[in-house]
C-alpha cells in the first residue's frame, strides 16, 4: 500500500504513524512486521519522538552534518546533492513489529518521512507482513 | 518476542546477538529473516564487530558528531537531545537473514543494543518471518 | 540467496540492483519484502541514485565524518576502524517492497554495497519474503 503525502518545506518531517498504523490494522495480520519505505532519493524514513523542538534539532543536525553547496560534484547537474546525502545518512526503510493485530510502536515514537528536497508530492510505501 | 536490558551506563553498546540467536532457533523459522528492533527514541540497533576498542571507537565517534548539550531545543524539555540525535543517525531497526534454522551472520557480526540515555530498563523486539 | 562481489578499491560503492531485481523475479514471489545485508563489519546497503557525482560526494562525506587513522583504538588491532565506523553509520540492511512479482524501486533508486575496507571478496544476502 502507498500514501502521497505532498511536503511544504525544503527539509521538514512528516509524522506519518497515524497512517501508518491505520494500515496494519486494515491489512488483518495479527503477527509479523510492517516496514515503511520511500521510493526517492532525498527523503528517508526515521522512527524517533514528534518533539517540535527535537524536530527542529534534527533538522539542524543534519543541516552541519551535511551543508548546503559545500561544492558537491553532484550540484553540477541537480542543485541537491545535500538532500541525497542526508536521506542517505538516515536509510531508506524501518521495520517495526505487529503484534495481536497492532504495531508495536513505543510510548514516544512515532513514524516520520524525512523530507530533504521539497516541496514535492512524495510517495511512501507501508508492507504488512505475516500471519492473519 | 521481547528481551529486557538493564543498561549501566548512559552510553554503551549492549551485545544481545545471543539472545536473537537463541529465539531465532526457537522459531522453528528454517528460512526467513529476524529483524531486531527497540521501542525507545534514545536506543538504537547495530550490527557490527564486538571488540571493545571499537566499541569505545563508536562512542567516541558519536559523541563527536553529536556533542551533548550544543544548544539543542529540546534540551529545554528533556536534557537529552542528543541521545535522540544519535540512536536517529543508527537506525531503530536492523534485518538478518535466517537460513537453515539459523540466524546468518558474519564473523565479526555482533547485534548491539545501543544505549545513548541510560541507564534504563530496555525493551528489544525480535520477529523471525518465514517458513517453518 | 548469496551473491559475490569482488570489490576492487578500498571505499567504493558498487550498484548491485540488476542482481536484487533478478532474485525478486526469479524467487516468484508477488507481494512481500526483499532484504539486502551484508555479512561483513566494513561494508553496509544503501539505497540512493547511481550518479557518478553524487557516490564521489557519498565517499567524500564519509571521509570527512570519519576520517582515516585519527587515533581510533580498535587501529592498535587492525587498521581499519574508520572502515567499521562507516559502515556502521550507513546500515547493514535494507528492505524494499514487491509488488506484482517485482521489486519497487522508485525511479533513480539504485541499491549499493557500500565497501569501505576492500578491496575484497564480499557476500550480500538477498531475502524475498512474501506469497507468491
Amino acid at each position: 500500500m502507498s500514501i502521497q503525502i505532498y511536503t511544504s518545506q525544503r527539509t521538514e518531517l512528516i509524522d506519518i504513524s497515524t497512517y501508518v498504523k491505520k494500515h496494519v490494522t486494515d491489512s488483518g495480520i495479527q503477527e509479523g512486521i510492517c516496514i515503511v519505505s520511500t521510493n526517492h532519493t532525498t527523503t528517508a524514513i526515521i522512527v524517533n519522538e514528534n518533539e517540535t523542538g527535537l524536530v527542529a534539532d534534527i533538522l539542524s543536525l543534519l543541516a552541519r552534518l551535511v551543508p548546503e553547496k559545500s561544492g558537491y560534484l553532484h550540484d553540477r547537474i541537480d542543485n541537491n546533492a545535500d538532500a541525497h546525502l542526508k536521506a542517505m545518512l538516515l536509510g531508506n526503510s524501518e521495520s517495526i513489529p505487529v503484534k495481536d493485530g497492532e504495531m508495536v510502536l513505543g510510548t514516544w515514537q512515532s513514524i516520520f518521512l524525512a523530507e530533504m528536497d521539497g516541496p514535492r508530492k512524495r510517495i511512501v510505501d507501508i508492507t504488512v507482513i505475516g500471519q492473519k
